[in-house]
């Protein structure tokens, strides 16, 4: 099977409409994906996309465009047999890596057409991506990471150990999660954008549906935040789990006091207290702010900036991006260094399609790598999900292992038809 | 007078054709520039471009589009009235931001057209770039900065007290800048697409030509840079200075045994020795390879990593790029964090275009902040300076201050219908 082409769209969805997903940085978000469709001369096709939240979506559609000749012409199982060089190849191209290198727009561009390429391998291989890859040997695994600039982290040899010493469970760790699912915390109460009323309204509603991991934006007037903070801790009660976000909004000694302004609520982490670039500053914030973790990575541009935030003591909890990292394969690099540093694996998700997309993360992590999920939880937001034609099933809030093959990311032909940008009906409108 | 509008040009020229610019990592660059031209409804226009070599080139044109909304209806006096507001309305965009934030295509595009809205200022006032910067107020300055994720490292009351501290001084070192020029060191010699004959041919040149600083691309072959290395410190002798350049090619225990096996031959720094985005490798690589000195900053996305790495004391020189960086801007946040660290600046150049930016920048620092150019050197490369109008000039390896109002970032109008991809005749033969 070879890859004869890609189509390209421009998805938007008008989410600042309903100021779903605002928060004290981004306040009027419109969540979008620079889509892409791998096709081939075969029965399958891939589908992925990179997440934005509007203008610029088409800059992304152009970045796509720009790689699409590295990859039409390749055949599916050249690129099966070197999982790590097809990815290199996309980072590493001579003269497109000068727009990144591995950050930014080429990045973004990058993790769409890997995505894609993982939903055709695991479309072809009759199974979902989790199940794809917790089939794969220790070996084949490794075999999908490209290590440079990370071996003083971790080398082959040690990714490959860890991997063996969790084979032989794997079987059993599966039964369990296709029996209990994987621990989820919802953010779909706390926009920063919602009235009280409705803040409350939702987490009343959180409770009932069995949630106990809420998290809240922060960053805006400190008082506000401070009015937010109780009230959603006054709601959820004592025992439920809180956290807060404050979506880079801080220098660093503004974080530290802001944060230690509110720790009388029981924080259990501070998410994006200042720039995504900044390792020193997260580790200077994780000393000034603890017992309450750093969470970072949802803008964190690549696995060189995930080894340093790990290699100094910064995060207590990894949040991989299934979109802004490069596709699957750079996320599986990271979550093996936040397993040998023995920080968990605690993934963005929300936006669009981010949540169908990281869940086979957190599942192969589970099942291949920590072994873990009673101290690691992946985010929920309850947007969008009906655009999919293999959407998110959430119970007692926890994620359901997708049993369809492929990555989960496909979309509805009709949702892309009504919200392309600029000409779709509902951009029309 | 006011922004109407932006013309954007996709420019490219075939360097890979005759091997110029290669290095261990870029084998076959076509220096390229998206080149803007902001129009305005009075006499003058500015203009300003990013860099990059070659393919994707167009995608950066896409982005300088997408920010064009967000300058067209502006009055010059207004961007100037709040110069740091200006640029953080770019960089921060509540849509746009998600593309970057502040790095890689959406910030090569922001470069851009921040070098030309100052082009436009400086023509506006007469005066070139440097001048224009040197003339204003310690307070004038700080207000260019926007100080947001570097206050942990700069305060503006910091940034205010070092300015002053020059301030008096000004007038004598511009007239000493203006008899003696400006040190630089050239690259022209070292290309690793070039043959042994052509390298020792052309540093004897440059010894005729008065250059006393040479760099040397390595990260090929062991032996063959050890070959490279040894022929040009023959050929230069034991008093001219000597600088390598790896071009990110190793990992962080690779560059330190690479580099110690070059140190015989007296080797002033390593430059580019791994990721741009690594901090704490560039920190341990400094440990390793003590005395020489780690230089980087061509790929360094902006100022929040240009802080750590000066925190961090990952680097001895620090290398500022006039389009990575936001523009003008972001170049006084970083040439003010270097002097406060005590780190000579010797900027990034070459390309197309960089050498007649950033000796603007260097020659500011020199007037107005570190006061001093005996312990620096801006890089200079010969190449495509015929297609500007205000080109570098350079006597006695020094770069001449530049006296033409502007920023000397306008090219000529036949080289840009010459060049302009694809439809240029250049590119259609």
């Amino acid at each position: 099977m070879k890859i004869t082409g890609f189509d390209v769209v421009d998805v938007r969805f008008p989410t600042s409409l309903v100021n779903a997903g605002t928060d004290a940085v981004h306040t009027d978000p419109d969540y979008s994906a620079a889509y892409v469709t791998v096709k081939t001369d075969g029965a399958q096709s891939g589908h992925g996309f990179a997440f934005t939240i509007g203008r610029g979506n088409e800059v992304v559609v152009a970045a796509i465009r720009a790689l699409e000749p590295l990859v039409v012409g390749t055949a599916l199982a050249d690129i099966v047999a070197d999982q790590a060089g097809f990815w290199r190849r996309l980072a590493n191209e001579t003269q497109l890596r000068w727009l990144g290198p591995e950050k930014g727009v080429i990045h973004l561009a990058q993790a769409a057409i890997v995505n894609a390429v993982w939903d055709l391998q695991a479309r072809a291989a009759g199974k979902p991506l989790w199940k794809l890859l917790a089939d794969m040997s220790p070996r084949e695994i490794v075999g999908c990471i490209d290590f440079r600039y990370i071996t003083d982290a971790l080398t082959p040899d040690e990714a490959l150990a860890m991997l063996e010493r969790q084979h032989d469970s794997r079987a059993a760790r599966e039964a369990i999660l296709r029996k209990d699912g994987y621990p989820a915390y919802t953010t779909s109460a706390g926009w920063i954008g919602y009235s009280d009323d409705e803040v409350r309204r939702l987490c009343r509603e959180a409770l009932a549906d069995g949630w106990r991991h809420f998290k809240v934006k922060v960053g805006g007037d400190p008082a506000d935040d401070e009015r937010r903070v109780r009230m959603v801790r006054e709601t959820i009660g004592a025992d439920c789990t809180l956290m807060i976000d404050a979506n880079q909004r801080w220098d660093v000694d503004e974080a530290i006091a802001r944060v230690r302004a509110l720790s009388r609520y029981n924080l259990w982490w501070i998410e994006e207290p200042t720039s995504p670039d900044d390792v020193l500053g997260h580790a200077a914030i994780a000393k000034g702010v603890a017992p309450i973790g750093v969470a970072t990575g949802e803008h964190a541009a690549n696995r060189v900036i995930f080894k340093q935030l790990l290699q100094a003591s910064a995060i207590s909890f990894c949040q991989i991006d299934s979109c802004r990292l490069g596709g699957v394969n750079e996320n599986l690099a990271v979550i093996l260094m936040a397993a040998k540093f023995g920080v968990p694996l605690c993934p963005h998700a929300g936006g669009v399609g981010l949540c169908e997309l990281v869940q086979h993360l957190s599942m192969f992590d589970y099942v291949c790598v920590s072994g873990r999920m009673d101290d690691r939880v992946t985010e929920f937001v309850d947007h969008l999900h009906e655009h999919f034609v293999d959407p998110t099933v959430i119970r007692h809030a926890r994620y359901r292992a997708p049993e369809r093959p492929g990555y989960s990311s496909e979309m509805h032909a009709a949702s892309i038809a009504e919200y392309r940008f600029p000409d779709g009906p509902a951009w029309r409108r």
